[in-house]
């Protein structure tokens, strides 16, 4: 079976995980309807299933091409994205006044699953362009905006993120490119940076470049850092496309994966510099650009997500035509692989990790939401605050299973899995580059530890642990068979999730170290906890289902949810006793790393 | 700091984990000395870490080409490998009489280990060639093992190994490549094989292909399979090359890794058959083959440790070099990633595990060497089943640590990292192979259940168990603060271990189902366990040292052994409570795995 976007399991998991009908019967959601949203994201998968899940291998195999500071894309890659951007699928969250359509970031986030999934390589041009938007609307002068946000939401003129330099990759303090101030108000660019995704090609008609760099006589640091906005083309009066601005692209990088999408170095200001406008104040980049890191950490984080969610289907497939073996099944046939245990513990351990990822991608997306359009100030501000909790999570426990859904799948197509052409070891490859990029994993897992936890006095994280609690005592409550000991494993998850919490702010408050030697760990627990929690809610929502409605269509998602609690959240007492362990193991770093004579 | 074969670790872990000072005191490696040892694997580091190593990028970029039948391998690779056979290192684990040297399998592993980090496509050449030796000397007739040995020790004529087919990969019952008896004794074959590494190349005289293949009226199933030698070219009666036998490569594969060395269809009998000959008896070639089968298990395992340790000293050398952020050693400048916690958790998980699964490996060889040439037909078969038991998990725990391990190191290098020129992603894709070939390593994870822990009634994995009881012990008795909660985190691997056995072997008298969904699991907990044992058994020979001759140069040793019980074994109890949720949460699979409409 060719590849299907996951639309089913996609709307289920809005409705059961993150509730977005109930947002929409509170009013939250404007005029929207849930039929509404099914119809979109049906949409989406069909145009994403057609016409852009054929450019996947396509990508791969062709790569983008540079040659004299031109970037070609694939075959395939500027026609599909023509269309995709004329049926407006680039303004999906946009708000209407720039002619997006002012969707959910709920609805924003399956798509991007859908873009995603259909071909990652692909869908990274309009993700920059969507944080560029972002950003561009939250900090840009109403000049600014007036005239870069429509051609921007309709994708006739795409975004990148101007951040990396060669010496400054997570450690934007280090960031040298100059900006000087000209006569008439605008600025001049002149530095290189790298890592430049799309910065260069051939889809678009002008490219807005978000470009981080120092004013003369800053402060040293992050907090000398503005935001400026650089176009390809200048831009006439009217809106127009003018003449080549200075700045360049002067190569792209021989990648691991994502061949279709270029990695450009961008030179500003070989010449007089490269003409550019600050968006928002001066010294203040670093906050404009949040916005469009924060929106870009949940976009990655959902990359895990859809190409975890291709591998699988990927393998599935596979396992259910393959034979080899016996699986005592009768007969002296061979049995497809799929009636081994061993491979129906490797595919539910893709499509539950799949599954839990999503379901936290969805909170993720949910609380954004409901920080721009709950009732009351609090309301927003708790759910601002939760965004903020699960961006990391979101970010980097989904790309971690992205990468392992990805390998598992190379497994559960033995040596075939290991041959290019059959296009597992693509999905492997591609995976890789997103627990890298957007802040490396390793990062996020601080942030979520000295920046999230102690928000709103350690509040929030507070609440999301008893949100959890809540889901196990429902499922308790339930009281089902089919769930196993769902339950018990998840009351030991969360109890345990709680404790190493108040360990962590305990830490916090005096000496750091063990709190960051313990930060990964702890954020794969929180993972496996939620992601636990959220396979529970779908789990419960599909009992429910046949209770009510008697539809059985979806009990196996309460299998999914035992499966993930009895198999996976197992690990997590595991992982609390590792992070107890605070940072005495690592104190000897340097004799135990130091090579032996 | 370029790649250096990291022969003191080697052997370190030779004296401390596997004994072989011990071994050869006791007169069981014949005339070996220790310092003879010493000699000859710091001249295979020197070696390999000068010829071999830098052939590991080249064979990457180049990759093996086909043309016309005929492969070429990447510039380089025919002159190295030349000058390796002619130096002898082809023969070091073969018989004196056929013109090898005679060492120890533990010496045979740790070279094996030198030439895999060295350049692991490269090294794939010998390793088949190894095992197509062991093969035949074991049960090759005295016409075929005087003609074809001295040639294949020497290296002058290299080997294959011919299993799989289009449709029989795990699963060899399915073999259908055919036989035919000629009239003067030989055979002749017809068929087509896949996947067979260094099926065709430019770097020796000769090649060897050992055949899997079915005779008219065989038996169904494996047990009609027969094991035959058809080389590329027939050998004159005086033993010289003659002319070329009626087998051809068709092709090779284009592959995530490994692109040096050729993975090749093999086509037998275009015209009137490949010449062949029987090796053993008809209808017994699998045992025959298994041999060899054991061998390359063993060999595929040290793989693992391998690339996971050429990798780990890339990320070292990088974390070192590469400065992002404030590690709070005071200042205002950048501090060398390696300062930072998480950056060491990642090094010493690396590391860790690689110790960790090299000590495996050793135990493993030890076993063999014991094997063969302990005082008593009792303790020659207790060596026996003891290698038996370790093979699995020596094929499997390690090569899974090699992924984890290149994974890691592409991590450690942030974006660097997923650019093909740092050579962080080459190891990744490199390793991706070995928990594939020479049996995926869910059917490892079979083997170890079904078995190997019935051998001897239950009485090797019970010593096993035992022996790492005793290494906690040993932590415990010692009582160094350094060790810190060494001995309590192995003494609860091991309960749980034994537990976890003891279920396994209850299960196996009944359903097997339970049993088999838990293999996997079941042979990490014992990887875990087991590699406990091995880091702490190096870290108690380390204590040692700096008690009784006071050299501390080693007690990074006793970090890292402590390092991997404290966050690391830490993971054994929820494997063991996966396991023991059994075979419930599988069994929905259908309705669990169904896709939703």
């Amino acid at each position: 079976m060719p590849y299907r976007s996951p639309v089913a399991d996609i709307l289920f998991s809005l409705r059961s995980v993150a509730n977005l009908p109930g947002m929409i019967d509170q009013g939250l959601a404007g005029e929207l309807d849930w039929d509404a949203v099914k119809s979109i994201v049906a949409e989406a998968g069909r145009f994403a299933t057609e016409e852009i899940a054929p450019l996947n291998r396509v990508g791969d195999l062709a790569g983008a091409r540079y040659e004299n500071g031109a970037v070609t894309t694939p075959p395939g890659f500027a026609d599909v994205y023509t269309r995709w951007a004329e049926a407006g699928w680039n303004g999906v969250s946009a708000p209407a006044k720039f002619g997006g359509m002012g969707l959910p970031h709920l609805v924003n986030v399956a798509c991007t699953e859908i873009w995603n999934g259909a071909a990652m390589a692909f869908a990274l041009c309009p993700l920059l362009t969507e944080g560029a938007i972002g950003a561009l609307k939250a900090h840009g002068s109403r000049e600014l905006t007036e005239v870069y946000l429509p051609p921007m939401v309709s994708g006739r003129w795409t975004g990148t993120m101007n951040l990396t330099e060669p010496q400054a990759g997570s450690d934007l303090n280090a960031v040298r490119t100059r900006a000087e101030r000209a006569e008439d108000g605008s600025y001049r660019l002149f530095g290189q940076k790298i890592f430049i995704t799309y910065g260069e090609h051939d889809m678009a008609e002008n490219i807005v470049h978000l470009v981080l760099a120092r004013l003369p006589g800053a402060p040293a640091g992050t907090r000398g850092l503005s935001l400026f906005l650089a176009p390809k083309f200048l831009v006439n009066a009217e809106g127009s496309v003018g003449e080549r601005n200075d700045l360049r692209c002067a190569g792209i990088e021989h990648k691991l994966g994502i061949h279709g999408s270029p990695t450009c170095v961008m030179v500003y200001g070989d010449n007089d510099g490269a003409k550019a406008w600050l968006i928002g104040e001066e010294n203040r980049g670093l906050a404009a650009m949040f916005v469009m890191m924060n929106a870009a950490r949940l976009a990655v984080g959902t990359q895990g997500v859809a190409i975890g969610d291709r591998a699988y289907q990927q393998a599935l497939t596979y396992a259910r035509e393959r034979r080899q073996g016996r699986a005592g099944k009768g007969g002296d046939a061979m049995s497809p692989i799929i009636e081994h245990p061993d491979v129906q513990r490797m595919l539910m351990t893709m499509k539950a990790n799949v599954h839990a990822a999503r379901g936290i991608c969805h909170l993720t997306g949910a609380s954004l939401d409901l920080a721009s359009h709950a009732r009351t100030e609090d309301e927003r501000t708790a759910a601002a605050n939760r965004a903020a909790l699960l961006t990391p999570i979101a970010k980097a426990f989904s790309t971690d299973i992205g990468d392992e859904a990805t390998s598992i799948g190379v497994q559960v197509h033995g040596g075939m899995g290991y041959i290019e052409e059959t296009g597992a070891a693509q999905h492997m490859r591609d995976s890789r580059i997103a627990a890298i990029y957007e802040g490396a994993n390793g990062i996020h897992a601080l942030d979520l530890v000295q920046r999230k936890l102690p928000l709103a006095g350690g509040e929030t994280v507070k609440r999301e642990i008893a949100g959890v609690r809540e889901v196990a005592g429902a499922v308790a409550d339930r009281g089902s068979a089919r769930f196993g000991s769902t339950a018990e494993r998840l009351f030991e998850a969360v109890d345990v999730l709680e404790e190493t919490t108040h360990t962590m702010m305990r830490w916090l408050e005096r000496d750091q170290h063990p709190a960051l030697a313990g930060a990964s760990q702890y954020l794969r627990l929180f993972g496996l906890a939620l992601g636990g929690a959220c396979l529970a809610k779908a789990g419960l929502a599909a009992e429910a289902l046949a209770a009510d409605w008697d539809d059985e269509s979806e009990l196996g998602r309460v299998g999914l949810a035992r499966f993930f609690a009895e198999k996976l959240t197992t690990a997590a007492p595991g992982l609390a006793r590792a992070i107890a362990s605070g940072s005495a193991p690592l104190e000897p770093y340097e004799a135990i790393l130091a090579e032996s004579a």
